[in-house]
């Protein structure tokens, strides 16, 4: 997958918004896969037309292949990279091998990205990004501290539920890594950039925290500067 | 698949709300690949022990295979299927063939799921069906009309790109069915219980949907009955 295509691309592309926890999921499976790869950035309340044309709904994260195979939108993408980069193709699953293992990990992948994200997530990033990112015409301004309040006050559930897990398997879905726990760091790294995360007592979800933000996948997303928003410095410790 | 595990179970089972279109693809899917199921009625507002123990984040379907295998959500149910049942188990893929095609396949998976999910099919089940259906607690009541036309008006622009897509493609993703399919057959099938269905110039996409409704898959669907909402005639008609 090293060869040049006739655009001249030699390493497939990422289309993404760095602060959107589904690209980070996606770049860390590229990580954990060691598939060397472009970023291009997107804003995607502002999507330019060679954007579209590869994900016509505006949605991000986009894999774009060296072979020219779009895949758009996490479930695509992520699945994509699962049966081109994953067991099928010779290399590490980030599924797990047996079916109820990769069920396991589906279902909680799904548990992140959908409830999470709506409870947490999605309100975070827009009350501590968005508003600060977006154009008046689409909803900048000023916080909405209750809202936000409200979102952080969810989160110490869903961090004892990691925690739980995570001492019972080693890992969320088993004890080797898989796109659950990707797909759950990558939510917290959003609100750690966002300086939203706190573990309090939640000693098992932080160590799990530590484990997984320490391997070499995470560390492009360490780098990651958006829009002006300084990220506290212990988004780029390892020991925090 | 047909022996009968320890606790008596000769078939998969879903555990399904029946007009939940996620439970309704699944039905479909199962259905193409031949495999016979038990269904297990849930109310998703009031899970029960037993369905918690299966799924513990309350999501349906929920497809419990004769082995044990628990394949929680959706997203699980799905690729769990396609991994048992399709091409790598010897059957027939739901997805395609190539990566490429898989990744079409499941792009539009996501924007019929999530997309036309939130601006279509949740806020017409809501203000049509669960508002007869829940609880006082959990939101019964009349239905909310300003809610449901908009919702309704947001239609005609989905109907012209699955026409668009079937025209161009012989069906959504290609010309073989996917599940890009049965997810926006089911959608519109969800729709089309509840008497919210209209076509009106969009002919491609009624021609469409006649030729996935007509397949024997789609039948187990059109006997189904909720909690005394009567779908309309035309339901249950294949020409319709």
């Amino acid at each position: 997958m090293t060869e040049t295509n006739q655009n001249g691309q030699t390493l497939p592309r990422v289309w993404h918004f760095a602060l959107d926890p589904f690209c980070r999921r996606l770049r860390l499976a590229l990580g954990e896969h060691g598939v060397r790869h472009d970023l291009v950035d997107v804003r995607p309340w502002r999507p330019d037309a060679d954007f579209l044309a590869l994900s016509p709904a505006g949605d991000v994260p986009v894999l774009e292949d060296v072979d020219g195979t779009v895949a758009a939108g996490i479930y695509a993408a992520a699945e994509y990279l699962e049966e081109t980069r994953g067991t099928l193709a010779g290399g590490q699953s980030l599924l797990g091998e047996s079916p109820a293992e990769r069920a396991e990990a589906r279902r909680l992948v799904m548990f992140f990205d959908h409830r999470f994200y709506a409870e947490v997530t999605a309100p975070v990033l827009m009350e501590k990004a968005l508003k600060r990112l977006l154009p008046a015409e689409l909803g900048a301004g000023a916080p909405d501290t209750a809202r936000l309040r409200a979102a952080l006050a969810r989160l110490p559930d869903y961090l004892a539920l990691i925690g739980d897990l995570a001492e019972r398997r080693g890992l969320l879905a088993g004890n080797r890594p898989t796109l659950a726990d990707l797909a759950a760091a990558a939510h917290l790294s959003v609100l750690e950039y966002l300086d939203a995360l706190r573990f309090g007592r939640q000693e098992a979800a932080k160590t799990w925290y530590q484990r997984i933000k320490s391997r070499p996948s995470f560390r492009p997303l360490l780098a990651d500067r958006v829009g002006g928003i300084v990220p506290p410095a212990a988004y780029v410790e390892l020991d925090f």
